[in-house]
């Protein structure tokens, strides 16, 4: 068997001893003659599997007793449709902080179902190289929540500040805030949010399980018309189970709480780990003229470090390259081109250390 | 390791053949250095992977080249809702026939979204034991659809012929079925339907993934303000890649379609497998005056068999012991008690005539 480093932007790279735990069980769970995959989702055996996984979430970020936690399908972008139809069923504008592609089509869609929408602040002007400043965003007078993207997974721009903003009138302004990309990344406070989501398919588990928390008072506040699988409320009383979850991709993400607790020591540890990561692979661009990343310092991502070539034409040979070495998936978004090293919780310390290598060695011969 | 035989309604067996080979594969699949969960969903690999399920589905159902296969997330259910947004953005009502707790439920959900909805038929009457007939079943006027479900999981009640039905001017209606519990059961012309759908967690896969397959002409029919994710048009041009798709459960239905093909020998083997297990549990159902079934027989399930005792006292008893053989999750659903065996395709023969061993034995010792 051979293990590569796998620098996806997701799905991305599992904790090896997830990957080796879940194979272990498979084709039968702990003695129980089944798998997972083939429990009821109202069993007891999954049942235990599926609490037990909320409790280690809840334990990892103390998440308050007075926020749901519940485990959907529909990934990230069905946020983004169910997030106006749940707090805009009263009333009231969604406001929104634009800092790249993914903030975009969360406008885009509150728009396309025919919400009042209000951009309350955008790094277009800086060509999404730096947030805009707290100090600079416009709060209409009916926001009902302001949304954001923390960490921007294809431009590799990272929020380094919560926006705690009011409505001009002084009343605060529930935070809606997209951490598909660096949820569980580092120590956090739920508690400065009305809602939290993260597609899984990053730091938490595999692709198609979307986790979202929502505080108790913004439940409740859905038109009555709107899908049934897309009512907070009914989410949150059934379970997250009314109807069949993705009950395997449930229990991964188990496993994925339980490394991080276990064998990596908690989300300061894990905290500190990425910071390493980061600092050697930003060191390593910024010492270089023959790499370059455009982001300011502070809102470098420490889960996506997009990275140019001096020389656009070797991008070809480089990915040929890292790829015979080992080093996978280093190929930029689509929309970006260049090259992209996503270091998420999974990936390895001597992963960034042998990217690093790599780099210099490449650009030694090639630069 | 030990495997016992699981007669669950859903998420339900799935074949040890299969479950073998992803564990094989679950850490480092064929030598690539990563896990299929791992993997990039737009990557060459993965894109390989999926289109190769892609295609041993449709080679399995003969699903000819004007229908899209649709790898989508949310379940049966969210497709209660989609379906209706898709189907009637033109105008027009839905019809449907009432067989049961899922019926049910596709009919309300389209109701609560404000569409016209027609019921065309109903086994209410016979406390859902018998289908209607062909010739009773009465189709609006403005008929867009005639929406059933061919098996009604819980209730036990599979539908022994097409209804296809015309409108009163004589247009035909395109048929839209729930086949979630039957699916690959049997063969069957796909070409029937304007719409096929499928939760995958009984004879496709793992929950958390359902199969949509839609005639080309019954795209774009959508209104304009639904979520993108929701949009058939769209889903199928993006070649179910809108956003991230559940690509672990794609990947693993790829192993059943061809667990199908090279094990089983194709969907004629599989129907006469599955007509065998269900002759051998109804015909000691039918024996016995301990066990009963109340379905007709003509719309008998071959998935779903449930069957209550000549005295419901002794049904904690009878599911105790049964756990104890190893024959695991014959509880009737919560909505109608008693027993339930759900004998889908990846429950062997053998499970069956364990199961009815079982029975015959528990007769004799508390009958």
């Amino acid at each position: 068997m051979t293990r590569h480093y796998n620098f996806c932007a997701g799905p991305a790279a599992l904790p090896v001893a997830v990957l080796e735990r879940a194979r272990n069980e498979l084709v039968d769970y702990q003695g129980r003659g089944l798998s997972v995959m083939e429990m009821s989702h109202r069993s007891d055996e999954f049942v235990a599997i599926a609490e037990q996984a909320e409790a280690d979430f809840r334990a990892l970020l103390n998440v308050p007793e007075h926020y749901r936690v519940l485990f959907l399908q529909g990934g990230a972008s069905m946020q983004f449709a169910m997030l106006p139809m749940n707090l805009l069923g009263q009333g009231g504008s969604g406001n929104f902080i634009q800092t790249g592609i993914w903030g975009k089509k969360a406008l885009s869609e509150a728009r396309r179902l025919g919400y009042a929408c209000h951009v309350a602040g955008s790094s277009e002007p800086n060509g999404h190289t730096a947030v805009p400043g707290l100090d600079t965003l416009d709060i209409s007078r009916d926001a009902a929540y302001l949304h954001y993207t923390s960490n921007e997974t294809i431009g590799g721009l990272e929020f380094d500040y919560v926006p705690h903003v009011s409505r001009p009138d002084g009343k605060q302004v529930p935070l809606v805030c997209d951490m598909s990309s660096n949820i569980l990344s580092k120590p956090m406070r739920v508690e400065d949010f009305g809602v939290i989501y993260a597609g899984a398919q990053k730091n938490i588990g595999p692709a198609g399980l979307t986790l979202v928390m929502v505080r108790d008072d913004l439940l409740g506040r859905a038109q009555s018309d709107i899908p049934s699988l897309f009512d907070y409320q009914q989410l949150a009383e059934a379970g997250s189970m009314v109807n069949t979850p993705p009950t395997y991709a449930w229990y991964l993400a188990g496993l994925v709480f339980q490394w991080l607790r276990d064998d990596i020591g908690g989300l300061e540890a894990m905290d500190a780990i990425n910071q390493r990561k980061a600092d050697k692979l930003y060191g390593a661009i910024d010492r270089s003229d023959f790499y370059s990343n455009p982001i300011a310092k502070a809102n470098r991502s420490r889960m996506n470090v997009p990275f140019v070539l001096a020389d656009a034409a070797l991008d070809k040979v480089f990915l040929e390259e890292a790829d015979q070495a080992g080093l996978l998936n280093l190929k930029g978004h689509r929309s970006v081109g260049g090259m992209r090293a996503s270091l998420y919780n999974a990936v390895p310390e001597e992963a960034v250390d042998a990217l690093v290598a790599f780099m210099a060695d490449f650009e030694q011969r090639r630069g």
